[in-house]
């Protein structure tokens, strides 16, 4: 199918938006009138802009409150549209989207909104343009998909057609199915838009809160099934209004914007892109850092042991069991500070799983590497760290371990930690409905529910996304609002054990720092559970938090931060699902009181 | 009535709530949990720390899902109560919220209800503490202020009361006149919150959308009466789940906090501060430049003339027809580039606007000025604007022009510009709301509907506030969320004139910059208007942009911007009310464009 967005979606002067737009690879875009108003642009210029940029102009709109109205207005409504259509040739679009009126005038009159509406289809003909009548969710008198097709089919002319938009129909709670019965010729026009499932007016909801399809809670997809079977064969169009999207940068929000497309056609079975390949385990976290002192001693601290290293890259391998840490100290690190830079993920078929990236847009990352490196398949998540999919010491494929070097080590401790448990990434603020979009139909993964977590400074919101055996876990987090110092917000790197107060001991008497937790908790801990007083005491003494689901009990303690990273000692119950999250708002008082080693 | 506010209203740790609380000057705080349990002081610790303050402890909380429970669970909630009752003991606080059930275990019974709180009630008076049952809008089984009562008139334990909390009762629509059915004494405890008039889910509107009495929708003041009829005698505390305050900073909050209190008590009749004194006109706009040539040249070509220089000062006065502009070199200027520092207000008492002022917490400015010079009383808006209250040339009071020495100089243009139509002041992101009541409550002013503006990189909104004749208006507006590049969002100042095209050419011709509009954008005025082709061409020619309401015409125009200030020229029709907001995304996309001049 064609892919087309509204220049509404997108941030910025009209023509960063067409830029925008067409870099990311859509066909062709609605222009949005009061783009066309605010652009220096003349509308022929604007259209050889759009066919410079391989773009068409499938839409233009809105117009409003035309239809159903007195008939002197009505006059003054086709005076404006014959404008408006001029305007439309010189611009090169013969679709123009009507919205049923929400003007005070109107009257409930389906008979004299079809004479209206055929009034205006015969004038458009004349200028050889189609009319896509829409109901609006908060239409005056017509708000509902099936009404303004009964109207339309009233008004019966060649140039008159409807506009669907799943926003107004999944909104208003309308049952799609019926969009089947539509004829396919006669839907002009389709505009996709997703949403948070919201208790809210349906105005505020639409002009602030809609998302790019599986993003939010609409059965987007369902309803695209229908439009297809109803025989349209027009471009799937993305009309989102949004807050944050007015806000982020128009490129990266059109990629966005374009894979949500591709996944979508893909779950209709419009498209079939290389399957996606679920990774089955955390390979590796890499840090990069400029000093490598601070870290080594913590890996030291947890147990690690420095067991091999990179042939031609200044990259130490740290490990201890099945978890392994790189610790670069390249050129990046020596930029940004101490940080988590990639994640190795564990895959069956890392060619394949990156060939599923790269189709969905994610963009591959340059292979800087020597010749006799082993392959590695990398590519870029939205907030910019690098997913490596690759093998360890499988007979079948090749191991990414083969490009470090053994030396000699001591041997990692054997009984403390034996995996990583999760990985929390920092998302850029205004992308974190995409980031889960990312990692679910890219990865493969599955996303659990978003939940606030309050920190003394601003609302967060974490949403981990999991493989089904949740050997991968990654903790998905957003700051609050973009102040200019909540850049860097740490990540960390939770680290699995089966007995945590020997591990968290054995960490601090090897000079490790653990973060200190408010005596206050462990006062809250003895109301809410039952633990003797010599446990108390031991998770107060190791700062120790304790969580518990109806499945199982989750503790957990944490490193002092260095740079913008920390680590999280976890013992996790098999059934326990969660991270913790209602510890969350003390760990982060605690970590407000510490400031960061360097 | 004392005051006190609740710890999650504030930013920040645990002492830095207390420390604005306490500097805004509370009376008392309510602790909340998570405070508490984050903290790193002991129980003891905080109390002393209160002490220290001047803060008394009025109120632990929350309690939840105690009631209504099988015998088991509540054997368990009463184990949790006791040890919090010890916590509360050591905090010194003599009264805990207990907040209807939520917990999918409570059953609809009203006499196991009151029962388990006449259990906990028992409890509780061992300890000295008092129990405030309080109704939670979302609550299970019981979810109002009423019914809430009828189960602590059941329970019927001295112990035992109930909490009121505005926000609760008033998102339900409750009817508050049946508050003063309630013995007073057995109101242990009042809340307060007011909130933007949304639909939207309860529970979400609650947590993240609540605001201080005044600056949502509610008529908490008229709730307030009722409590106060029914002989409440406690605290006024405020309640406040809000994003925005979550990380604003705590000292400002805590200050808009107490003085959105002390206007409520005022409105209630509780107390009677000094009345306010509204604005009669706005006797000067001061600009801060550290270049005084083009900013001269811009208001020369405008028409102004410098007719003054300040005896002791830095200061030009430069004057057409009532309008005034002081353009300020001193010290600050160099700091900060061109903007605007100060509005001077004509005020009939400007001794008594700067009692009420200070009376509801406005910082009175230092008067660092010469001892010959006039006495002029200044306040700080919230954004940090100079509001200097002064007469200017009335026989009755002293003119702040005596402070300045006549220079010799050409004329102004006679029949050009006559005064300042209003000012455009950007508000701190999340200051917008108590911009508002700012305004409102300390200077007597009228405040519009809030609209939104799209940005070509996101959304503003504006509101504006005036006296009764228009003499004044304050346009006051907020950028998107916070980013760091959006500090330098231009203020503007508007100039009236009732002959707009013969200004606009008179600036052009002598060597000003007009704002150039889009082409596009006269095309549509072609679309919605009659002009004749005359008209249109002179508007486009001169960048004017025209908006109409039922009561009038408004048309507009914009100079280049100067450092983060710009002049618009306006030709207001009587009857019209509004600002062109709808042109405004034309404008702001026409100045993304152009880059400032300095």
């Amino acid at each position: 199918m064609r892919t087309s967005i509204a220049t509404v979606s997108l941030s910025g002067a009209l023509t960063e938006k067409l830029t925008a737009a067409a870099r990311a690879g859509f066909d062709g875009v609605e222009i949005f009138e009061n783009d066309l108003l605010a652009s220096p642009l003349s509308p022929e210029e604007i259209r050889a802009r759009c066919a410079d940029l391989g773009l068409s102009i499938d839409l233009y709109q809105p117009m409003r409150d035309i239809e159903a109205v007195p008939s002197d207005e009505f006059g003054r409504n086709l005076r404006r549209a014959e404008h408006k259509f001029r305007l439309m040739r010189r611009l090169g679009v013969d679709t123009v989207l009507v919205c049923s009126s929400v003007s005070p005038l109107a009257v409930d009159d389906d008979a004299l909104a079809a004479f209206h509406l055929r009034r205006l289809a015969e004038l458009a003909q004349d200028f050889g343009i189609r009319v896509a009548y829409e109901a609006l969710a908060w239409g005056r008198h017509v708000s509902t998909y099936d009404h303004a097709w009964r109207i339309v089919e009233a008004a019966d002319h060649p140039a008159l057609g409807t506009c669907l938009d799943s926003f107004h129909i999944l909104a208003r709670g309308s049952d799609p199915k019926g969009i089947e019965d539509i004829p396919g010729e006669k839907i002009f026009f389709l505009q996709l838009a997703d949403a948070p499932l919201m208790a809210m007016d349906v105005l505020q909801w639409s002009r602030h809160y809609r998302c790019f399809p599986g993003q939010g809670g609409f059965d987007v997809a369902g309803l695209v099934g229908h439009v297809m079977r109803a025989g349209y064969r027009g471009p799937l169009s993305l009309e989102v209004f949004n807050d944050v999207f007015r806000q982020a940068e128009a490129g990266p929000t059109a990629v966005d914007a374009l894979r949500s497309l591709l996944v979508l056609q893909e779950s209709v079975g419009l498209t079939e892109p290389p399957a996606p390949v679920v990774p089955t385990g955390i390979a590796f976290a890499e840090l990069v850092t400029p000093d490598v002192e601070p870290v080594s001693e913590v890996l030291e601290a947890l147990g690690f042991a420095r067991t091999a290293r990179h042939r031609s890259k200044p990259v130490d391998l740290w490990q201890q069991g099945e978890a392994r840490v790189l610790l670069n100290t390249g050129p990046a690190a020596r930029r940004d500070g101490t940080g988590l830079a990639a994640v190795g993920l564990e895959s069956p078929d890392p060619a394949g799983a990156a060939r599923r990236a790269e189709s969905l847009l994610a963009p591959v990352l340059p292979r800087r590497r020597a010749p006799e490196d082993a392959p590695l398949d990398a590519v870029a998540a939205p907030d910019g760290t690098g997913l490596f999919f690759c093998a360890t010491d499988r007979p079948e494929l090749p191991s990414w371990t083969s490009d470090f070097e053994p030396v000699a080590h001591k041997s990692p401790t054997s009984d403390g930690i034996y995996r990583i448990d999760h990985l929390a990434l920092t998302q850029p603020w205004h992308q974190f409905d995409e980031a889960a979009l990312f990692h679910r139909s890219v990865l493969g993964l599955g996303a659990q529910e978003s939940v606030d977590v309050a920190d003394p400074y601003g609302l967060l919101r974490s949403r981990a996304v999991t493989n089904a055996d949740g050997s991968v876990r990654i903790a998905l987090g957003v700051g609050p609002a973009p102040t200019a110092d909540q850049g860097g917000r740490a990540q960390h790197i939770a680290l699995a054990t089966d007995d945590l107060v020997t591990a968290a001991r054995r960490f601090r008497d090897a000079g490790g720092c653990l973060l200190p937790i408010s005596a206050n908790y462990y006062d809250d801990l003895a109301a809410k559970y039952e633990f003797t007083d010599d446990e108390l005491e031991t998770y107060r003494e190791l700062g120790i938090l304790y969580d518990r689901d109806a499945d199982g009990a989750f503790r957990h303690c944490y490193t002092e931060t260095i740079g913008r990273v920390f680590f999280e000692l976890v013992q996790r119950d098999a059934g326990y699902r969660g991270y913790g999250a209602q510890n969350a708002p003390v760990r982060l008082a605690a970590q407000h009181i510490r400031r960061p080693v360097h």
